[in-house]
């Protein structure tokens, strides 16, 4: 099987030089079936499994294996599963031969169990058709965590959200009739009333709560989170509010504080979990005097920090690379040892604040 | 009929005060249908006929007209329609008796039609029924461009997304059940597999585009839109993408131009056309140089304008309040005349462009 595992800084080669031809031809093919149908055995895939990406890890960096969609199909039908633009989504449009793309496809599927009677392990099958693509499955949300590039991040977000809102998607909440899906995946039309539905997006105001000195952060723990591991305050946007007016009313609800001086920290990111997200990235200022009032069925605790805390924080997040520590869960559960790792955009937001 | 027109300033007197303990008592209403519904009789109301809201016009101003649902209920009865909890969402919390909160809903109907031998215009019976309920009904979009108040646009945004979700999701895209939904009419659960649905809200990046020396930025007429009016490029967010990501796509798709130094304006707006749309504000930089390559289906025209050029738009837009001279259509169609109302994100962004 072809891997290329150099696509990263293939794609952003792409992405200076023919940007807006890739970007007009991926806008043709989200909505043009025949056309996309027509690249299907020439394209490239990327493939998920029991909701676990494929994998391959060279050292500490963890990236997705890319093969030719035919080998993929065929592997897959000696397994006794199949992979059709059916079952796939459209995830960008890769550089080909003669200066012209070719489609990659994401394909999400679930494995066979093994035979009743056979003794084997229920993951044994799944791991086995992994060897055989070429890699491992990791768990979604760690493969988002953990994962450096940020264009496979965000195709595995992509392949995980449309996947799963293609699979919901089956009749007209209007009138219940069939709903006809793109293969793209990026839209599916009734039957009947000829209503279009899109991909949910939910837009999400994650903030950093500062003190007026900026000297102290306020970070919070979710209730079912890991031991140790703090973060940011985050909720989805309501209807009729703006991003900014989202940040406000979710620190009010969380931690019953009023925060003011809100302001975008320059960064957004997709995030397939628990649907589909765009986090959008704020900062914003309380007073450490004003008393916390925690919601109780969000959040086990919240409390200030120093800059010096988080920065040992984020030391021991960077230093435990494949989060055994954190997954170990062995820590107190409501002292801050750990903040969300690199994948996730609350690294990034403390990180810079704790470096400002 | 008792009408509240300083609701606006109230409504920021307790965002100061009591903002958490609004908040918080929202939060609980929005999913607690009898708590909700226990407090419609007391509550107090907003209006939408045909997709029109209820207005009072005092000088330049229009605001929203407010009125105890008790009221309103009663003359709507009069006129043959009913409000209920069944066809109405949750659009704040107001201040009421006892330093408590009463909810304001928001009701929107569709008139009847006159009797057919009547001789009557279609429109005369919602116009009588808008001078009964104290004020008069105008276009949605009107609306959004020309509400000076930010609270009352937001309202408006919020009362037409509300109620046209809940009116197409009768049933459950999984499995087709039907769906129960909350009183609130932020969100309704399948009464047979339990999955939850939420309103959709789809985030749109909109960016004011300028060139290297930021003395000329790049303005578009959309295909159908009034005669001379520019705005700038905007589009919905797609999954596994930034709103930086987005803003990229978008330009290059609409005007063939590659963006950098793409930044946040500081802003962002929900915008209930065509669905439920929040905008979010964005500024990048794009060369005079490269050649523009205008997407058809989207676009009439597209071009440079220097500041002066822009500053004069934007006075003949504010110098036209009620939109006679833009809704008139007589200007040229390809030279820049308007730029969008005030309402508009857009306004503000060219107008903060323009200014610096």
């Amino acid at each position: 099987m072809q891997c290329c595992f150099g696509i990263g800084s293939c794609a952003t080669s792409v992405q200076t030089s023919n940007y807006v031809r890739r970007m007009k031809v991926l806008d043709n093919w989200k909505i043009n079936d025949p056309a996309l149908a027509h690249h299907f055995d020439r394209s490239n895939m990327v493939v998920m499994i029991d909701q676990r990406p494929l994998v391959t890890r060279s050292g500490q960096s963890i990236e997705l294996v890319i093969g030719s969609t035919e080998n993929i199909c065929h592997t897959l039908a000696d397994y006794g599963l199949q992979a059709s633009i059916r079952n796939s989504v459209l995830l960008d449009a890769l550089p080909g031969e003669d200066n012209e793309f070719t489609p990659l496809f994401g394909c999400s599927l679930k494995t066979l169990e093994p035979p009743r009677d056979s003794g084997m392990p229920a993951d044994e099958p799944r791991k086995r058709l992994a060897g055989v693509l070429g890699g491992s499955l990791i768990n979604l949300r760690f493969a988002m965590l953990t994962m450096t590039s940020e264009l496979h991040r965000n195709w595995v977000a992509k392949m995980q959200t449309l996947a799963k809102w293609s699979n919901i998607y089956n009749y007209c909440p209007k009138c219940s009739s069939s709903l006809r899906m793109r293969h793209s995946k990026t839209g599916a039309s009734c039957s009947l009333c000829d209503r279009v539905y899109y991909p949910t997006i939910s837009p999400v105001a994650i903030v950093l709560v500062h003190d007026e000195s900026s000297e102290h952060c306020l970070l919070v723990r979710h209730s079912g989170s890991m031991n140790g591991v703090y973060t940011s305050i985050a909720g989805f946007a309501e209807t009729g509010e703006s991003l900014e007016d989202a940040v406000r009313r979710e620190v009010a609800e969380e931690v019953g504080l009023e925060v003011d001086n809100v302001r975008y920290m320059g960064m957004s990111q997709p995030w397939p979990m628990p649907d589909s997200s765009l986090m959008t990235a704020f900062v914003a200022r309380a007073s450490m005097n004003d008393k916390l009032d925690i919601a109780p069925d969000e959040l086990q605790h919240a409390g200030w920090f120093n800059k010096n805390e988080v920065r040992l924080a984020i030391q021991c997040t960077d230093a435990d690379v494949h989060l055994k520590g954190m997954l170990s869960n062995k820590c107190e559960p409501n002292v801050l040892k750990y903040v969300p790792p690199s994948g996730a955009i609350a690294h990034r937001m403390i990180t810079f604040w704790a470096n400002s």
